[in-house]
């Protein structure tokens, strides 16, 4: 199940980005799944990687490896997640890198792992270095569906976003990829985002427009809270466009800050739609919260409630279950009286209790839609926080129960 | 569904309490929903209730009676929670309170209300003060089974516990009832524990000593994380028998602290083990943990991902998923490498990753049974906690996804 057409729209080349894609057969016999994302020399990547303490072994090697190297290739593959796979998965990840990084003619700090499938098996590495030739011989800078279709596990659609825009009569390119049925992926790591563009931007701009783009997308959309332990997300500048992207030139970087905002929200919508089970796309505002840290506590206690969850697949306006979800958000002195709710446009809840002007049949005309917004007024200070999620249905749980049956 | 068998022990009677039980037809005509408790004068009360920050109007009258009243009588209703119900539920929480104070002569403060099932509608006042006569006329100290089933909701069975222990060649005794299907109840307001000895007990003290249970037991089961906005504990203390608890008498303190703790911890995983659509009880210790905070963050970590959950569903031991949980909880500076998991005595990780001596089969073994301890040793301190939780299968989204519809 999915929310919404899979229409992966047109991706626009980047100049300075070449993709090859073969098959190493980690899972299944044929089924393409190693990724080498090949990048111009000059470019700039910055990335943002899970939160998990327990970090897969390429999640550590492409932090290192970001640091220290001139970073030219990203080498991607599906089918097993090197993750929980101690001092050997650390081995087998820098194993792949110098393999890559031999054939290619750069060192291994120069390659960043990227890794997604199961966890706690060995990484078959001669498997994926025999795949390298193959991937290398078809590097080519027009294959970025083929490499969304690439990376995918157990993902029911190839994920996309491509914006571009102009200025002064030149054209700005950003494009992407992105895999991941939700955070929740069956005993998968999970969520993985490549984009680029071909603007110019120096390392540290661009790693503070990814962290701040990916603060407002990736990190606000959850099924379930489970957090993988390979989650990332690359962006690489490679600059051939010429168009040099800097905070003195404002109308610039706001649109290519816009710009960059649409693809990393499209990519991560596109997470959230293809969620497991997922029949449902939930937008949770909440307005008017003293602080971040109660905005984001009460979106997603009522995002991870799986009363409020059930209640959305069941198309059921129950009410009461997002109230008690906000009541045990932990926001201290929280004022019921002083609490609105809306779905969509119709308000459920206020002045401590139901609206008197709500009717089942309103609040059971938005709850029976794909989109459904639920906003929540907290009327305490002037901050908003948007995060994004799924309901909660049968096929969920079906889907997870027999993933290893 | 339900784990175990539904066998409700014999339920002793408490000198000094007596139960009424009658039908006010407030969801289904002919149900039991109305539960009069009797307190004999002299007896000391004891009471925990909901952190929900949208308390329902009775627990409001119930924390303000209890401050102060010479409380001599519960008024426990189901089928209406009288949550989310605004001034007008205020209202209609003291109107049924006068009406019994006024049936059997005392002030309303004497009177304590209690409420379970839907949210947001209005309480049927009339109604409850109807069955008041009938509930008063067979008042009898030995209707603590038909109490049990008069709370009930969406529960599959009654629940109640009973502790009798000897000091001196006295008998005291402890009996208790509780409601729930988890914390989980859908549209439901939910967890109701009403517990009772003969022992005498100081108010200070026995509010002590029911807070410290309550931490450790019914503040220790969690089906899903969905408080609700009812929850209430009451302990009555007699003192019928003549034997004081106080902290002078060590003995006879540890005693009935001992059994004070049972009963409320068999109440309380009556509860979980009703949870909604549960096959499994799962019991999760967090040993060796350098604070209470990341003991008991490690613990609902893993006792709220819903991939834990549908794993234990599946009986699926699919350790991964219980790595990353722990790996998301948040504590800082966790060592992989520190930590061992077990299921049973079955080691599933160790220095950071994989057990050696694991095998899937050993898994598979333990994730099959009905009762499931999954163990988690930090390695970082001396602190141990415990909670108990359920599995999440697809009867509890089909229950709360059908509940309204």
């Amino acid at each position: 199940m999915a929310v919404g057409p899979a229409i992966l729209p047109v991706l626009h080349p980047i100049n300075g980005v070449r993709l090859g894609i073969a098959s190493a057969g980690i899972k299944k016999p044929g089924r393409k799944d190693v990724v080498v994302l090949e990048i111009a020399e000059q470019a700039t990547l910055a990335g943002v990687f899970t939160q998990n303490a327990f970090c897969a072994a390429p999640v550590i090697i492409s932090k290192e490896h970001l640091r220290q190297g001139a970073n030219r290739y990203l080498l991607i593959n599906t089918g097993n997640a090197n993750a929980g796979t101690g001092a050997q998965g650390m081995q087998d990840g820098y194993a792949c890198c110098s393999a890559l990084a031999e054939a290619v003619g750069v060192t291994r700090e120069d390659i960043l792992p990227f890794s997604t499938g199961v966890i706690g098996e060995s990484l078959p590495v001669d498997k994926i270095v025999s795949a390298l030739p193959a991937a290398l011989a078809n590097l080519n800078d027009n294959l970025w569906a083929e490499a969304a279709s690439g990376i995918m596990t157990t993902d029911t659609r190839p994920k996309g976003a491509c914006v571009q825009f102009s200025y002064e009569g030149q054209t700005i390119t950003l494009t992407g990829i992105s895999k991941g049925a939700g955070m929740i992926m069956p005993n998968m790591a999970t969520m993985l985002g490549f984009a680029a563009t071909d603007a110019v931007v120096d390392a540290e701009l661009l790693q503070a427009l990814l962290k701040e783009a990916a603060d407002l997308t990736f990190n606000r959309i959850t099924i379930d809270g489970d957090t993988s332990t390979n989650d990332s997300c690359m962006l690489i500048a490679t600059g051939k466009s010429g168009v040099v992207i800097s905070k003195e030139n404002e109308t610039l970087y706001r649109l290519f800050k816009d710009a960059l905002h649409q693809v990393m929200l499209e990519l991560s919508l596109a997470i959230v739609k293809d969620g497991e089970g997922a029949t449902k796309l939930v937008t949770i505002c909440v307005e008017s919260a003293a602080t971040q840290k109660e905005a984001l506590a009460t979106a997603y206690t009522v995002a991870h409630s799986p009363l409020v969850k059930t209640a959305l697949f069941a198309s059921d306006p129950n009410w009461g279950r997002i109230l008690a979800a906000v009541g045990r958000a932990g926001i201290e002195n929280l004022q019921l009286d002083n609490l609105q709710i809306y779905l969509d446009d119709v308000c459920i809840v206020e002045k401590g209790g139901r609206a008197d002007s709500y009717t089942e049949a309103a609040g059971k005309k938005v709850m029976s839609q794909e989109n459904i917004l639920i906003k929540i007024i907290l009327n305490r200070g002037d901050i908003s926080e948007t995060v994004w999620t799924t309901d909660l249905s049968v096929d969920y749980v079906t889907i997870n129960a027999d993933y290893r049956s």
